[in-house]
């Protein structure tokens, strides 16, 4: 975990990935729907797909506290002190969605 | 609530509609990380996807507690306890993801 | 799983047993704070203290779809779409907290 | 928002004050169970309990992240990447549980 994004454009390309993926079992869902799938079978299908987006918002948080909030805490001052609330509300979302 | 699915059509309509437009947030999210939009931003955007999909998930559940597992109870025996089990289990994959 | 609450009493010890746990563990985190614990710590005795409470509501849910629901369903009328439509919010609360 | 902990102590009273409440609620739910009270109003009293302790961990983690993390994020080095992989770490376990 380095400050200067070093391989982001990897993580990035694999964030793009996952969400690819996520949009596809989005789009599945809605064929089980429209072929009156037995309802469990949606059901377990939109939990796999909930925990997908999850996991994404995870690692974004993860990339954004190692860098962001990292570079701004370094810095210090009133920017400092925003980003960290800005990510305690972001997280605050995350925890209750 | 009846149990023999009248306006099953319409609800079947507006779950796909709400499906499809989460399909298009999934997709508006990739376009953000694609633009490097801050990452605050697509955090928002991913935990109002997340409430969205929990949403069609728990009007799926209503629906399926409503019909296919009161009409199991109605009839009683081994398949009744059955469908009970496989409700129980799809609720707590969901409160769980 | 039968509708005449068999075993009743040893599932509502057990249940009991769980909260007298949950309550011990909440005691535990207050005095961790009380202590100046590490943070991170407090905050994993937490999470699994929330899952144990989550773990007891299932159960109960469980027991009620069992029981309550399912004799409502089999007798049919009004009362059975009200006991549907109170657990099908019990679940959405469960789900959003 | 300071790095020096002015007014921990009031957090810290607060905070502690929060939790002796959890206790009573956890305290409220067993004589609930106890008294064979309605399933679904106990359902209802444990989503509570959970949101309450939610809070409380929200609470905790946004004091962490505004002092633990970012004084080590000022300082830098592994120190800094250490705490905020165990942040990240916490938070994960938040939103799972």
């Amino acid at each position: 975990m380095s400050h200067e994004h070093p391989g982001y454009a990897e993580d990035k390309a694999a964030v793009l990935k996952r969400l690819a993926r996520i949009e596809g079992q989005v789009r599945g869902i809605n064929r089980m729907v429209e072929a009156d799938t037995y309802c469990i079978d949606v059901l377990t299908q939109i939990s796999a797909t909930t925990k997908a987006l999850e996991a994404v918002a995870l690692k974004l948080l993860d990339e954004h506290l190692a860098h962001c909030v990292a570079d701004a805490a370094a810095k210090g001052g009133p920017e400092a002190d925003q980003k960290i609330k800005e990510a305690s509300d972001a997280i605050a979302r995350l925890v209750r969605s």
